[in-house]
């Protein structure tokens, strides 16, 4: 795992650096971290104790807005890596979510780290599809996809000027 | 719109009521409130300035919460009326969430109170399946899809002794 390497979000330019999920601007946030573990996309998240649905048990809609981001995140990282750019390359690459889909297999106990793991479906000209398993101490709780779809050039050039 | 009245959410038992998103006891949670609107079910909420997505427009996590949340006070109280019970009454019945399905129509401007609109595509048993839109200024810019089963009495005897 590169852990020690920057994460996909540390390289979203500033001024796309302020979603709740995975903006490492807002600081009210969950400013998620996600980075390639070989093929595959993963990030480790903390809920804090008010983060529950019913005692003992995360919030799913938590679940969901991680699936959410680390989704977007990993499908930049792969048109990246499918362009052969690297990520502090120009312009940059960013997605937002077209369609997400979460099940939850069982309840997610609240006493641990989630780990979120990606896996690239699809990449077809703008469209990533990314399938996201979530587990606490090894065992898959709640499976996700997400369609994403990248930003348009001139929406990024009007963000970041 | 009965906005006089309870919400579905003012109905939980005490200890199923600390949810992130539809808690009223949690404190730093979203506290939704969701009531009867006809056969639909309805829930405003005002997005704080930070739940962001890209400048602009809200975060499709927080969408995704409310969707969650709103899903499954409907799915009670549909079941509720299902029964022909008050929702006050013993035991009380309380929803997960087995699947959710949010697909993003277009971007959720961040500048008015969103609207969500809940309706009953399915009861069956301890399984129901909420139909949701999400709007604002009358425009419908999500929808969602909620598969929600009833929460054991055991489990529930448990939480609230």
């Amino acid at each position: 795992m590169t852990k020690n390497t920057k994460s996909f979000q540390d390289y979203y330019p500033d001024n796309m650096a302020h979603c709740y999920g995975c903006g490492r601007l807002n600081e009210f946030g969950h400013q998620i971290n996600s980075f390639w573990d070989g093929e595959e996309s993963i990030c480790h998240f903390k809920p804090e104790p008010f983060h529950i649905a019913i005692p003992g048990f995360v919030y799913g809609g938590l679940i969901a807005s991680l699936i959410d981001c680390h989704g977007t995140g990993t499908a930049a990282a792969a048109s990246y890596r499918a362009e052969g750019r690297d990520m502090d390359s120009l312009p940059p690459i960013r997605f937002l979510t077209a369609s997400l889909q979460v099940d939850y297999l069982k309840p997610t106990p609240l006493n641990n780290v989630l780990e979120l793991r990606g896996k690239i479906e699809e990449v077809k000209g703008r469209k990533v599809i990314i399938q996201i398993t979530v587990s606490v101490d090894g065992i898959v709780t709640v499976k996700g996809r997400v369609v994403a779809v990248q930003v348009p050039e001139e929406l990024i050039t009007k963000l970041i000027g």
